[in-house]
């Protein structure tokens, strides 16, 4: 009866917003042919998917990418290809600094650890799994029948077809498809331009827009030591897409929760997200005022503050949206359709009817208990390596499946380098940060509150910041090692200050973790799963699936957004770029490069840098190739504007828009600043 | 004990904004020295306040401006002008579209009805007027003694000095001064550019920043035919000030609520402004669908459109800033300081405590009582005129202080101009909007809201908006008359369906009109007047009296602000207007003139053009000149961003921004432009 929430949100608000939302992130089984021909009049063939989905690339450093050239030229981001750009540099050749250009094809460069992976086939293998399941009788023995019979298809497919080949959950357990992907190792960098023209306006400008960052990267595929040769590439058109023009993006968003009721998304508005944003507001504010005292502090204090004022933003943005009311009445709107579609059918009802109540009363359980976990924290380095410490030595002799979260065997190895890492633990920063943490815990939680009781001992936040510091030898590695390698005897006999205290402070934390295990996140996964069930029993394929890291297509257009009480345009041009740096008196991280200071008077200013789509993206998209109706290249998405960040709830096609570097953009700054001849008579000799 | 509200309030916000803000309007008589001093280490002499007052003007077309030469020449801005060059302006010559340019004496414009006032002396009153008013004993008795000494302290000073002297109500009546101003009446016009660099971006941009916009205008005073030769004008300084450099404006803020209660401020928040909001935008959603329907309906429709998408801007902006918590936080901890010093006087507590509660109290009721203000009316130019003929028959025979408001003596002229209007009224759009209006209310206030039982009378709204359309002639202006000369007798007796209406309306409205005058204004006027008494008794001229159309000197520093996730410049650039125009494919109100098309090459597109300062200003400041603290002009006010609209009520630092045009970039603009080359050696040759 209902075609999918999408419509049925459309209906409720059809008086408010007659626009249909441009939501989604569709598996290629599954494209949404009848909505994109119904609000843009295209239709999708089953070639156009073909050749835009074997053009797509996924990378393992967590973004897409996408061929573009015959020859196996890939279109990424410059910060999808930094971890490469940063294992490349060496003291002379600072590659993330200064960018790289391979104006021969000898000097292209190899990129240690990068993979691509080029989606070949998908295959339906729901009804396999679900026979195997059905022999199961307890949960357990289910989770077991299902990964068995997973590995198995797995095993078979890479046997019979040589290609990587990945079982795929989608609609929380609604769908098993098998994923087969060629794949590519031999990947090297061709072309990327200096960090400050990818990232200009660093993490300020970071996720907003209007933006004019050139955040590209080229690499080049190699099989067997030869460029691989591909029918399936994009064109490049660098003209872009016009204002309100229809296009598409192919990549791999991460992960959503889109599925996450109207009681959770509360719970994150009114209580978990406010209070981590007060914390790190209030750590930050430590830090400041640390870092205020002389250029040492500041010094030491800079990256910390960079990455709590990051955080701050993200969280914040978050938050802003899902205070907006017209963000929340979109969510109710879905749930109320969804809930009475279930109470609609007996049998759907009998079975998971009861499950929004009882989430929501584990959010409200779980709200009572938001403060502990996060003020009952020291924001000190060395109280974490302390608990780490006390922590590691007890699950390490525990099986694998009963230790705690982050003790798991195959988690240890990255544990151990960092637990032993000789990065320098500053103390005065230490003192100031424990303190400033310890009279944050007194003002929220009170006096009397357990953990600063044993914490504090009866002194102030200030003798007790001190006296743990000073009380402690952990900053120096080897002291570590020491007490890992003595054991559980070992750190019950230590007398340092982080030890004695991590010990006292042990049986508090183990109750928190139990607790929220038993009553909050075994309780959520259940009902969560068993909305996903509900969910695709009434809607099916009519909806998209939440993010999974594989590749979805979305479709959308051009299109400016109210902003700042007037209109953000659809695009930016090169005049913005030199605007903004003038604004600034170029000052970091608003400066222009010496090179596009002297490009000034070559470049044609009008040209288009970056441009807004209300294609639905999130994290994991970065990279993701812009694509016009044609399946030519139009642009590279790399971010999302700042209301975007409430996406991991809720799409909202008002304002919710990805941001992408413009074709235009990239050729002219190729040309004209990088003198990129080799790489831009590739792109257009093809 | 408590040196200032200010102070106070700093002191308890001092761990969360070290910064003092830079808040006030301050009368030349008292100003903020120590407080730029502290901050700045600057020192206002009597000299420097004395040159910029005598180099300051207000206009009586609601702006400000200076003096920027030896001879006369004045600055202004273009929306100031605007008047004046639409008055000036004939079939041949559009001077508002196509700006102004005088390059030879002689061709400068005489202004039809233009003045400028210039602040020659001010004069404390009173001592003078409070003995008056001590000999009176009844408020009325009082209110008459007090308009008697007014008006002899004037005309005594006009006699002595012939200046235009003006009695200044201070502090709420704790201060009463006299003004003493020398009045120009002969100002022409010398330039002004086409409105599209003035006001590029138009109602889309405006109340915003980052701006672009050349808001400019000069004109030359004269006295006796001829230019005056003044030495108290303000010297060019075409660097403009630097980020972060001190800056100064002295202009005219209109009018200012900075008294208001938080009880009133709460129910402006919650009650007020969202109900105005919520019909507005219903209005224009009405209007936008009627505008949808064919070109004819459009171009009906577009004014009023864009008046209400304006207000809906204005309020929403308002409205916005009240529901920041930091704003209402500066406003809470206002009020406590000064409840707390009431307090611990116990003469003031016995005369004054009370009043806040009274307005508390007050503002319950009348929150129950705005939505019938808002949606008991039907949005229709017929019925509005209706109402007023019903009324201005019935008012015109009482005496003057018994009638309505809005039928005084001296409201006549313009109320009979408006009424009888030849102006077109459109059938269609009328149906429209009553029926739209009629469902708002409907949903509103329920199917038996009285009014609506009244106007519907058992039809739908659709039915009752046609049948009173269609019954009614008062399109016709000559209907109108002919009511209105028969009198009471004549409207009686009509049967006009819109006068049939308004007649049976007529009681209601009424009633409401007495309860809200009885319950409410009445009560929140002497409250108001009291807590007035009772801040001066407290404070002093330790602060600032609200804004009264009188020339303040406000202090602050070029700063951007956090915006959008980001930061907000310093200021803007040429780069930046060409970036917004080819960011909207040169669209309306994005489109650069020829001129501008044409002058790009020629441009040093780094020249700021606009800049941001944290000056307090209101409107009446349009025109203000920024100034720095040599006393040079720096810069031209002309609007605020989206975050000053809450200023009326609260100032905030943190985003409460000006926004003025830069010297620099006039100056550029007038060289390579306009070729304004006699103005340009007049500004820089003097």
């Amino acid at each position: 009866m209902q075609r999918s929430i999408l419509f049925a949100m459309i209906g409720a608000c059809v008086t408010l917003a007659p626009a249909p939302a441009d939501e989604g992130m569709w598996t290629f089984d599954n494209p949404p042919t009848q909505l994109i021909q119904e609000k843009y009049h295209f239709t999708l063939t089953k070639e156009w998917l073909d050749h835009v989905r074997l053009s797509s690339v996924r990378l393992n450093d967590g973004g897409s990418g996408s061929f573009v050239s015959a020859h196996g030229l890939l279109l990424t981001n410059h910060h999808v290809a930094r971890g490469q750009l940063q294992k490349n540099s060496t003291p002379q050749h600072d590659y993330v600094r200064d960018g790289f250009y391979a104006r021969t094809p000898e000097q292209e460069m190899k990129s240690p650890d990068i993979e691509a992976d080029v989606l070949m086939s998908t295959e339906d293998v729901t009804p396999r799994i679900e026979k195997a399941i059905s022999q199961a009788k307890t949960p357990e023995e289910q989770f077991a029948a299902r990964r068995k019979v997973i590995a198995e298809i797995e095993r078979e497919s890479l046997q019979k077809t040589g290609l990587r080949s990945d079982v795929v959950t989608l609609y929380q357990g609604g769908a098993y498809w098998l994923y087969r992907y060629k794949k590519y190792t031999d990947l090297r960098l061709v072309f990327a331009p200096e960090q400050q023209a990818a990232y200009f306006g660093g993490d300020f400008d970071n996720f907003t827009y209007p933006r004019y960052d050139l955040d590209m990267a080229f690499f080049r595929v190699y099989e067997n030591g030869r460029p691989i040769d591909t029918p399936n590439y994009l064109k490049w058109n660098v003209k872009g897409a016009a204002d309100e023009e229809l296009v598409f993006t192919s990549g791999n968003p991460g992960s959503t929760s889109r599925q996450d009721t109207f009681a959770q998304l509360e719970m994150q508005r009114d209580t978990f997200l406010p209070t981590i944003l007060n914390v790190l507001q209030d750590r930050n504010r430590v830090l400041e005022a640390f870092s205020k005292a002389s250029p040492t502090h500041a010094e030491q204090a800079d990256s910390d503050i960079f990455r709590n004022a990051n955080s701050i933003k993200a969280i914040g943005g978050e938050l802003t949206g899902l205070k907006n009311p017209a963000v929340m009445e979109i969510k109710r709107l879905q749930e109320e359709n969804f809930r009475q579609a279930v109470k609609s059918k007996p049998a759907l009802e009998a079975q998971y009817g009861q499950a929004w109540d009882e989430i929501a009363a584990v959010e409200r359980k779980a709200a009572g208990r938001v403060k502990e976990n996060f003020y009952h924290n020291m924001d000190s380095q060395l109280a974490g390596i302390a608990k780490t410490i006390v922590e590691y030595v007890a699950e390490i002799r525990k099986p694998d499946g009963a230790r705690l979260s982050g003790y798991h065997d195959a988690q240890l190895d990255s544990l151990r380098f960092d637990l032993f890492s000789p990065a320098p633990i500053y103390r005065d920063m230490e003192i100031a940060r424990i303190s400033g943490a310890l009279e944050l815990d007194l003002k929220a939680m009170g006096p009397n509150d357990p953990f600063l009781k044993i914490v504090l001992h009866g002194q102030s936040p200030q003798q007790a910041a001190a006296a743990l510091v000073n009380g402690t030898k952990l900053e120096d590695p080897a002291v570590r090692k020491k007490l890992v390698n003595g054991g559980e005897a070992a750190v019950a006999q230590s007398a340092d200050s982080m030890i004695v205290l991590a010990r006292a402070l042990d049986p508090m934390r183990r109750e928190l973790v139990k607790w929220t295990e038993d009553n909050v996140t075994s309780v959520e996964e259940r009902a969560g799963e068993e909305l996903g069930r509900a969910r695709f029993a009434v809607y099916g394929k009519t909806i998209y699936p939440d993010a999974t890291f594989t590749l979805r297509l979305s479709y959308g257009q051009v299109k400016g957004y109210p902003y700042n009480g007037t209109k953000a345009p659809p695009k930016t041009t090169f005049f913005g770029l030199y605007d903004r740096a003038a604004s600034f008196d170029n000052r970091e991280p608003f400066n222009l490069t010496a090179r596009y200071q002297q490009a000034r008077t070559k470049l044609d200013l009008a040209t288009p840098v970056d441009f807004v789509t209300t294609n639905d993206i999130v994290g994991g998209n970065s990279g993701s190739p812009v694509i016009n109706a044609k399946g030519e290249l139009v642009g590279l998405i790399f971010d999302g504007n700042i209301e975007s960040l409430v996406g991991d709830y809720v799409y909202d096609i008002e304002t919710n828009r990805s941001v992408a570097v413009h074709t235009g953009g990239m050729m002219e700054a190729l040309r004209k600043v990088y003198g990129a001849d080799r790489l831009v008579a590739e792109l257009f000799g093809q």
